[in-house]
């Protein structure tokens, strides 16, 4: 880390048509989080003090998104589009404010990782007035390349003014720099526009800083760091990289996967230590799995708890609000809401509870179903500890059942069940010997009438 | 495209040994359809007037399936197999009617582009006699190369009669061709059979058209598109790249994919803009999805309609004949089949809904089965208006439910139910105090008793 | 094969710390089992008569497992942890009993094949004293380089201690090896101690075995077969090798596999011919799929039979125990458990079946639930031949259902149905009509009232 001040600038007014989306660029996500989010992380890990996200004229989506996901984040328009550095002074009031370092990012490179931007920060620390970061590629074709000389930036050079010797150079430039903020503002004033498209382009500093006598530095940062999002493809690509880094690091804090590139997690999924996930499990944002606990094959879990060496699955599907307690069991075909499911708990088949609380140690039968929602409002549903309820049974909530009751299976049930109580709610059997055959007899007939009638 | 006549001839005759499969080898599918209609389309959309398809002696499901996925495929038997000029002689007189370019293609070749066909057929338009479809690689071991010279086709010469210089070629055949209806039989009837194995190679052909101071050219096609299947891990592979070419183009149109290696398409999927396709979905044929629609993960989706902005799964499967309107739901553990689910209604939990209407704005609850089959035929059941189901509900088809009508929960409806009507048909509850622990004695005392019999 | 006798040593001592997991590192599955026994298998393979186990102090699961999974393995306590060589050697007693070969296998090399060892015993025939199997790698850096010199092995250089030629060697050390057993005693003995950790290193015996003038060979085994694990990264990596290897092998002996990388085999899955497996299945251990059967997709399978032709999926469940007949199908969101769903029969909704016979082409309605726990055990339901189940039953175990027999929808069935008998348990249908509204009304206000108390 470093003591000096830092504000970052977060361009975000590109139109993303190449998305072919309605949805503002900036606001894909990846791993349940907007993209803008994930530069914000990076943003207030590599030291901003400030943040600063320029839009475009119809930015109220990023405006909102900025709003709920920094608590310091102020939001620029850019009305016309003219170039990269006109962009970044479309924030010239927060750089007016006077921070030591100014970082450019951007908010469609959602994989930008801190520890780049601090070293690049901390190349100003060195005496430098411009620091670029630039990644390393085999295919350099499309990018500018960065023109080094004695361990100076000399430019950054667009592929179509290279030489053929610099056509060569696998040094590009990312896009993303840190510009001391003692100059930054001089610099970018000598910003022209004459060239082919009349834009101000951000990448001529580097120059104009090398002409008025000031050190420029370029720092290197890993090749997917660095990567902009575009189509909806390199999305999915952003997507897959923060995947294969998030499963390697839950690996090898010692979570078990099975088949880790079948594993989704989220932003914020927490896993602990011994804890095992079989292929083909989603995790949606909010979730917490403790240690030793089973997730199995083709779960769905979002906005739950998952207590420790509690088992879920497989074909479980745990909403927002399920809390899942330690050795309790949900199991195939499962959906529990907003609901706790206590230590020892055991929800095993077909199943859905949802608004209810089902106590330490009683046992759900097959079938059974909350039925939770009357068509105006939920409600609840509370089952006490030590209950057994038998299969197919339907719980009319509002209704509780007391400790150690029995529900018979099959039944029910619209009033409360008092503690040990016993509950039936189901109709007598009746059976009519040798009457299938009738039966057989006069649905098939009836088939054949119909059949004809076609 | 050309306005020159065409015909395409379909190479189907191989016995297909090594995919160790009773199935004919061109019949196995790429995304849902058989290899043979991949190829046809393909033939099609290189703008074949007519096809001959050569089969083997067994052709009779090949014969089927040309008739099934080709309105003007010819079949053709080749008796023998001695080869592939031999082959395509089996088709003598279709060639015979005088086509002005003849195409060569493989059914078991089914990712072959159109585009690199019509390339090869530009080359007869330009007076060659044979241009053969080549390909690049970098591994070409095994493969003939194509021997080229003053930028005509030499020779197709197989790697065994290479030189050494000649092996360092990578530019090899793909068996696939364009050869001049004007020539045709008379360099086919030119191929001999004094070779090791005493076939009739199509290949020899280049040599013969040159001998005679034809014109014979090579074109160049991606790797991928003229790869055959041999094996079942062939095919397999040929699967993955039909769906990575599909999944790229459907993010490129606005679709997001969160993770495009695990939603698998059918030939025929359709994705509107906006939609969003979460991890581990697979579309069987015949599926439309609105634009603005969500599907989430774990979801099997075949011959159904998606209307815009519904949303789907996760673990939801959508069977043939399913109509899901705008802004309907139908969620977890849930399958529909011939149903129509009606704009905004919801159909949310372990619920099967079979040869049903749910009308508009309708809400069923969870564990609901229409209980469709009586052992003989299938029965319709019509759910009206804003119709409120509770949970599980078997409604005994055939039967109907009113507009707006209130089902109680746990209900058997066998009956119908009129508009605005209230239908319970359930028992009542009986609760027994203290009467639990009584049955847990009892049922565990019987537990021992069974135990100590074992 | 070969007819010399042969000692296999498994080091199993290793903490394991980077797999930060309370398992015993050897203990780790792949494939659903042990490393250790994946290591034994290929010790049985490669010919070893005895397999001694050498574990660390705490070594108890070890222990168990090796009796588990191994009929003839025996387990040293290797003390103290004082190197490679030290640990052999705790298994003196072993190899003093005298046998032509000695193994030396690392309990966490799980991908070992049988074909490299039987190489490297063969070079032993030979009259190699030691015979040390590496791999190639265009990556050596880290690896003990194999030096040779006229066809024998001079010694295994560790990298720090290279020269900068020794370097560039890319065939490395993969620890296994093949020693005399002559010998092997002699040259354990004379390894010392004398470098910088002051272990005794296995490798030094290479060079001593030179300088008593024995020959020693190298050999080569395929890089993968030879991987190390050490972190849950690398269990994962093994398991994905495994699985690939497995998928290949299944697909060319006639099973289609929609998306190979999919499918999930446990190390004893079988598959017949003409097997149709759709993406995303997960088989567990115990399961034997019959031939043309199709697994569609999101399908767990684990300890079941599937017979021929039958269809299971998408969204099933097989437990252990179930035993799927011929052309039987069990459909979606259904759970199979320790029961016989005969051929032909049907369960095709939304059913648990548990502790049951399901009789041949009998049919189980959407939503039927095999009640088999009282809270104390579990109990069983026959069912006959043609039965009709109607949808959303329970049927509360022990009952038996007869031959033919049909059971009303939404029945509740506690008492036995004889052959041909019909049987009810539910309630009859109340219609009250108009009566919706006024319920609306008294549900509507009641959230009203709800909401505003909050």
């Amino acid at each position: 880390m470093t003591s000096r001040t830092c504000l970052s600038i977060i361009l975000a007014a590109g139109e993303g048509t190449r998305m072919k989306s309605s949805t503002p660029k900036v606001l894909h996500k990846i791993a349940g989080l907007p993209m803008l989010a994930h530069v914000f992380r990076a943003a207030d890990e590599a030291g901003a003090d400030s943040i600063a996200v320029v839009v475009g004229h119809e930015g109220d989506a990023v405006r909102a998104a900025a709003a709920k996901y920094s608590s310091h984040a102020e939001v620029f328009v850019q009305e016309r589009r003219l170039g990269t550095a006109h962009a970044v002074l479309a924030a010239r009031e927060a750089i007016a404010r006077g921070y030591q370092d100014v970082l450019i990012m951007f908010g469609d490179t959602p994989l930008v990782d801190a520890g780049s931007l601090l070293v690049a920060r901390g190349r100003l620390a060195e005496g430098n007035a411009v620091s670029v970061v630039g990644f390393r590629t085999d295919a350099p074709t499309g990018y500018g390349r960065l023109i080094e000389e004695n361990g100076q930036l000399q430019a950054i050079r667009e592929e179509k003014d290279c030489s053929p010797a610099e056509r060569l150079i696998t040094f590009c430039n990312s896009g993303l720099m840190a510009i001391s903020g003692e100059h930054v503002l001089a610099l970018l004033d000598q910003v022209g526009s004459d060239n082919a498209k009349g834009e101000f382009y951000l990448t001529d500093i580097v120059e104009i800083a090398r002409k008025a006598g000031l050190k420029v530095a370029a720092t290197e940062a890993p090749f997917e760091s660095t990567l902009g999002v575009n189509t909806l493809v390199e999305l999915a690509e952003a997507e897959a990289i923060w995947q294969r880094r998030r499963r390697r690091e839950v690996m090898l804090a010692g979570v078990t996967l099975l088949a880790p590139e079948t594993v989704f997690f989220s932003h914020d999924t927490e896993v602990g230590a011994d804890a095992l996930i079989e292929p083909n499990v989603f995790f949606g944002p909010g979730v917490s799995v403790g240690q030793g606990a089973i997730i199995h094959a083709f779960s769905h879990v979002e906005g739950a708890e998952v207590g420790p060496r509690a088992e879920i699955g497989p074909f479980a599907r745990l909403r927002p609000g399920a809390d899942i307690g330690e050795k309790a069991k949900v199991g195939n075909f499962c959906e529990i809401k907003k609901a706790a499911v206590e230590p020892g708990a055991k929800v095993n088949h077909l199943t859905y509870i949802g608004d209810a609380r089902i106590g330490a140690g009683s046992n759900i039968g097959a079938g059974t179903i909350t039925c939770n929602y009357d068509g105006f409002g939920k409600h609840y549903t509370d089952i006490g500890r030590d209950v057994f309820v038998g299969s197919n049974t339907a719980l009319v909530a509002p209704v509780s059942i007391g400790d150690r009751a029995n529900i018979a299976a099959g039944s029910v049930i619209t009033d409360n069940v008092p503690a040990d109580g016993l509950a039936f709610g189901r109709a007598r059997q009746k059976t009519l010997p040798e009457y299938a055959p009738r039966l057989r007899a006069r649905l098939s007939s009836a088939k054949k009438q119909r059949d004809a009638a076609e």
